[in-house]
């Protein structure tokens, strides 16, 4: 079983990748609802919370924990690694690594959260895969309460994202990580105003693809399940608004149990 | 020593009416910022938040408490006076006070989050007050994020308020209730959007005045400090930004203090 956890809904698009790429395996998954956003909180408070969501799912029964949040990523990757003996998968890594693959001028942009990108991760991350790379970075705070709002299409969405992302293209950017898994559902709106020259990188379907990539190779030559594996959701704290969104993310309704952390 | 907490900032409107109102006094501020906002969370969880950061303020010595959060006032006023035996203000019935005061043809709108619009209860408690009135309430769920941002005077922030405020508009209220204290911050827009014919009523405001006439009585015949009362501001996660917005609203920078709860 994998486990997955986000501080809040914006993990549902790992989800959702996880699910197309791994349809017979199943999947639990953790939404901090109730301490979210992470994206603002200080270094400790993230890893404190972090390990306390891996507790929850590995006594739920998971044996691979996916962090499916790229502030968690940044901050807390190593402490879970450290104080879990079992396979720990972040966001960072893949998106990076896509992001090389497919930028043709070594141009590179990242959005995310203020702690994300003041952490520098991604930057670091690139440059190791690719010296000669430039990275430029923007937080875009606004995102994430405008997706949890579910304000996709909504003409102030689309200012907000030209307003955060015009230093990035006046700097020439090929390619441009999406670093917050709330981040895919407006890649639309994303990818009208950065131009269409420039690739968007997805980090929710870059970590679906090393996790998948990982759990095939560790099955090969094993029975391969044909039933549709199953989708357990929990979040620290049920608001209605999660319902609405996970909805829009997962494009289904499920139900949602409450997680007592 | 009075004891004030909010899930976050915003209430650090209440500390400054306050500090206006009774400036001998000390002041404790507990914002939750680990767990901030509580505006999307269900009413369980708001409950569970508000005991614990009651009891940290008594332990610090406060003595009297005073919610300074419409949310927070809105599902845990009851837990909090019933659990804790000392007198403890809420933030909704000065501001519905002050409105039935202000407003001449009964006609009342409020804004606030998604939990405080929810629960119905500046309705209720205007129509206590004043049976005839009429009251048109309006859930502004990005305006705390756009606060926290310190987005005060962008373009951006303008379009959001007026699309929040339209309906109120059209249905020509003659009072708006600032039922959020975050919103102060954001009056001069709202008065813009708004227009001069609308009085607003600020909750912060008017719960300052609420406690001072409380004290002032209680103090009747003591003699009154000479000496400008303290003001120590604990908040559970520290992070750069809540330094920036807290100087935003206080005016000046002070220390900030981490509360492990």
């Amino acid at each position: 079983m994998i486990g997955v956890f986000d501080s809040g809904i914006g993990g549902l698009t790992v989800v959702r990748a996880l699910r197309e790429r791994l349809p017979g395996h199943d999947i639990i998954y953790l939404g901090d609802t109730a301490r979210t956003p992470y994206g603002s909180k200080s270094a400790e408070t993230i890893i404190r919370y972090s390990l306390n969501n891996t507790e929850f799912l590995l006594k739920k029964g998971a044996r691979t924990i996916v962090i499916a949040c790229n502030t968690v990523s940044s901050y807390a990757f190593d402490a879970v690694r450290e104080q879990f003996k079992i396979p720990v998968f972040e966001v960072i890594g893949p998106g990076a690594q896509l992001a090389v693959e497919r930028s043709r001028r070594s141009r590179i942009g990242v959005i995310g959260t203020r702690a994300t990108i003041a952490s520098g991760v991604y930057e670091q991350t690139i440059k190791r895969l690719l010296p000669g790379a430039t990275v430029y970075a923007a937080a875009c705070p606004l995102l994430v309460p405008l997706v949890e709002e579910g304000w996709i299409n909504k003409p102030e969405t689309a200012m907000i994202v030209r307003k955060y992302i015009h230093p990035l293209k006046t700097r020439q950017i090929d390619t441009l990580i999406l670093g917050c898994t709330h981040y895919p559902v407006l890649s639309e709106v994303i990818q009208r105003k950065m131009g269409p020259q420039v690739v968007l990188v997805d980090s929710a379907r870059a970590i679906a693809d090393r996790v998948g990539g990982h759990i095939g190779k560790t099955l090969e030559g094993t029975a391969v399940a044909e039933k549709k594996g199953s989708l357990t959701v929990y979040v620290t704290d049920v608001a209605e608004q999660f319902r609405k969104t996970a909805h829009l993310i997962l494009g289904h309704c499920l139900p949602i149990q409450h997680a007592d952390l």
